[in-house]
């Protein structure tokens, strides 16, 4: 398919569906004819929700997780522990954690990971707010689960530090190989750390 | 991922993404974690880009291929020929035939094919405008580009009496095996479509 056959509404409407994650050229083109040549009907429901999204999804004020009023579910939920408090980078990181069903406590997002390079201090991921919510007294354990990169880990210390300065239990997710992994397949570095964080069998 | 943590507003987009496709729920997942995570920009163009299509794309007044004025690319295009005139199913067939850059000539998109047991009778397809279009007496060839199924072959019968009537050539796109297609693959309906169509060698 050769996109000269979109008028140009069309044609900006498929420029802006490529910014979807997995979305390429073509696929945006079948996306388009779909709506607009079959399921008019859908691509009005989605213009509506999107636009009601836009005005409404706004960071959680308790622990800025995607929410579309002050507070998102899991803030809002009464069946979880207060006393633990998980640490991610990212809703979507949130959502992995939550999906894995390991996990009861609450959540904290950051807006990314501590890069002094980049211009990311504690002020730019939203630290303030955490060091209130430790101030509280009811968070037992601060859970760092930021991702296992350079500035990951740099953010992870740092979050240590700051829970360890009020008496809170500062714990670090596992680092290993992964469920299924075969070990000819995993990378030397999760080796090494499998080998560092080997348990003791019970 | 688990839906459960999306705040009831991007529940309702997601399930309004699912309707695209190839978008499944996980997709659609990511699709709002990057819109709303990582890129609201994105999706505030694409929410205007997808309003603006909505309230400005409609058929061509011509052939009835997506607009977003009165008539679309190829019929405002002047360097088309307007004596052949080429019938499709679908905005998608229009777009598949114009991709292969094989012809040069003026579309007429049906909204469908011929289904006398769902209802679908000449009026649903818009073979009045047709009609007029070919009593102009500019055309003089109409190339029957319908699908190679029951109704689209009964529809291409009809359209090449509708021709007929008028003195005007009609003829059917070649049926026979696909360009690098190996005979072992090709099914049986196709091979025979492929020998009572051969040709003369030259």
């Amino acid at each position: 398919m050769t996109a000269s056959v979109f008028p140009p509404r069309l044609a900006e409407l498929l420029e802006a569906l490529k910014f979807l994650p997995g979305v390429g050229p073509r696929s945006a083109e079948r996306m388009v004819l779909h709506m607009f040549a079959r399921q008019p009907e859908g691509a009005r429901r989605l213009a509506r929700s999107l636009a009601e999204a836009l005005t409404s999804v706004r960071p959680c004020s308790r622990c800025r997780m995607l929410a579309d009023g002050d507070l998102c579910l899991i803030c809002q939920s009464t069946g979880r522990d207060p006393s633990q408090l998980c640490v991610v980078e990212s809703p979507s990181d949130l959502a992995a954690v939550e999906s894995s069903g390991a996990y009861r406590g609450l959540f904290f997002v950051l807006s990314g990971r501590l890069s002094p390079l980049d211009g990311i201090g504690p002020e730019e991921l939203g630290l303030e707010k955490l060091e209130k919510r430790l101030d509280e007294g009811v968070i037992r354990e601060l859970i760092l689960a930021t991702s296992a990169t350079v500035e990951g880990e740099a953010t992870a210390a740092y979050l240590g530090r700051m829970a360890q300065r009020r008496d809170i239990r500062a714990t670090r997710i596992a680092q290993g190989v992964p469920l299924g992994g075969e070990l000819s397949y995993v990378d030397s570095g999760t080796l090494s750390s499998a080998l560092a964080q080997r348990r003791q069998v019970d």
